[in-house]
Parts: structure tokens; sequence; C-alpha cells
């Protein structure tokens, strides 16, 4: 059996820039009481910037979290009243100084929805050009273009470890093989 | 340029059951502060139960964080002294009923580096045997044996949004071509 779970209870108990935590008190199925560790997420993009030769443009920075430089697609937070494609835009010129001519759709996933509500849009965008000679706010970015049979490797060999780029990874060979 | 960040402040905001709440504020290259707030996460296992006829062992589950059921592979927290690899062959037992014969790392990866060190370690489990008849302690699971084509579709049709299974279900089909 399968069951929603009742809110009996929400506790706020932190409020931030980019996340919120609270615990709800739900009621089970059999009427038992349990707990819940809710991380609130206002939700993201992933761009997957694919040139013409077959490369993927992505961004290294340092992660505060991990503790380590990351290797990623361009993504972002979306802004209040912001659509996801103008968010995808958006980001792709500000992280690497690429606007895309053609910004598509095409999923969207959780990317731990055991604690956290966060999702995010993934676009493919193509017809790239570079538009921007110092891209970015934020410095602290680099940014790469790697052709996709070696981003392939990279996955196996654990030089590419973020859940978004790495379905990214795969839908692009996918991707580039149907085309 | 890519820097790290220097904590000069660490505020623990919460201590929970499954994640805490940190406040870290660093300093930039730039040497200006900066604010992160950062989930602490233990770590987890995600399974991939591939049979000989090229199906997958999933599970469907009500999420609370994110108001649905959702299908997913079989997964769960790494345990205080438990190898990622027990991990895996005690969750797939508890989740869906089946041994593996054999249960071989993959992969790791960050679910979301920006404000989480959650980190999933991939399992591919392979020469599957039920043993349970009734798995779990947890009665609220139903387990679902998938065709490996299917479930391709069922990404693009946005019936399975999960990363970490997105993931798995492409590795499968590479894992799968490669047979």
């Amino acid at each position: 059996m399968t069951c929603e779970e009742k809110t009996m209870k929400s506790e706020r108990i932190y409020e931030g820039k980019i996340v919120n935590l609270r615990i709800d008190t739900v009621e089970l199925p059999d009427k038992k009481y349990s707990k819940r560790e809710i991380v609130e997420h206002p939700g993201a993009v992933g761009i997957i910037p694919i040139t013409e030769d077959g490369s993927i443009i992505l961004v290294e920075q340092y992660r505060k979290p991990v503790e380590k430089k990351l290797i990623e697609i361009p993504a972002g937070k979306i802004e209040i009243n912001e659509e996801p494609k103008e968010t995808a835009i958006r980001e792709l010129i500000e992280e690497t100084g690429y606007k895309a001519g053609k910004m598509e759709y095409i999923l969207e996933f959780y990317t731990s929805p055991g604690f956290t509500n966060e999702k995010i849009y993934l676009f493919l965008a193509t017809e790239l050009e570079y538009v921007e000679e110092n891209p970015g706010e934020d410095e602290y970015i680099q940014v790469k273009k790697i052709p996709i049979e070696k981003l392939v490797d990279m996955i196996d060999k654990g030089e590419i470890i973020d859940s978004k780029t790495i379905i990214s990874i795969y839908f692009a060979m996918k991707y580039l093989k149907a085309k």
C-alpha cells in the first residue's frame, strides 16, 4: 500500500537566502505519527550547451558544502517571478558568456526527494554564440569546453560527480546519437 | 580563477535525524565575506537491481518533501559504522525482498552540491534471488519490475523524476548494450 502522509503539525526552523528548513509531523496510514525533515528550495535550472562539434560547455567552481572544485553544467536558482526558461537564458550568459539561438526544455527532476523539494528543469542550448567577454558577476567560475566522449570517460573515472551533470552527459550522448 | 572558501565562522542551526543545517561565513579570494547555507547529510546508497531479462526492480513510495508518490531505485541512508556496500545489500533486501549474488560498486555523485554534501554511492545488483516474502519494515513501499526500454520512455514522459533513478536507468542502458 502506498499512501499519502497527512500533515499534523509543521514547524519552521529556519528561513534563509536559498533554503528553508521545516519539520513536519505526519500521520501514517496506520495512524502512527512520524517526523519529516524538509529542506525547501525555490528550484533551479540546468543548461546543456552543446556546440556544433559535439562538445558541452561546462563550468568549474568551488562548492563549499563538499569542500571541492566541481565540474558542472551551467545552472542557477530560479528567481521570484521568473520562468525556468528565462532563468536558463540568463544563467547561460552570466556563467559562460554564451547566448543560445535555441533553448529547449527537455526534462525535470528532483535532486533528492527524501529530504528536499528542490527540482531542476533541464534545458538543451544549441546554436551557441559567444557574446560576453567577461562572463558573470562571479569571477570564481572557470568555463570549459569538453567533447562528449571525453565526458562519458570522466563519469567513469569519477571526475564528474554532480548528479545533474551526469544526467546531462548521458542525455547529450543519446541526443547526439539520434541526430 | 577558482579558489577555495575559507571558513571564518560556522553556526549550527539544527541537528536532526537525517539532516543537520549549518551556516558558514566564508572568506572569498577578494577578502569579501559571504554566507553559505549547508545541509549536512550522512550519505546514501542507491542500488540498480537488474534481472536476467533486462528489467530493473524499483520501488514506489510517497515522498513528503515533494508531496508525491515517486518511482525510484531502492536506496537508503548509510548508518554509522556501515560500509556503503553493506548498506546496499541490506537496503535491497529490506525494500524489495531480493538478494544480490553480485553487488558491484559503479560510481558516486553529489545530489545537489550547491547546498548539501549528500553523496550517493551507486551499486549494480545482479544474480538476483527473491528471498523475502514480506520485504521491509516499511509496508508503504510498492515493488515494481519494469523493462529497461520502458523506463527510458518513462523518463521522456516525465514519469520518472528522481535524479538517482534517471542516472541509474541511463547507466543500465549503457551496461546492457555493452554486454
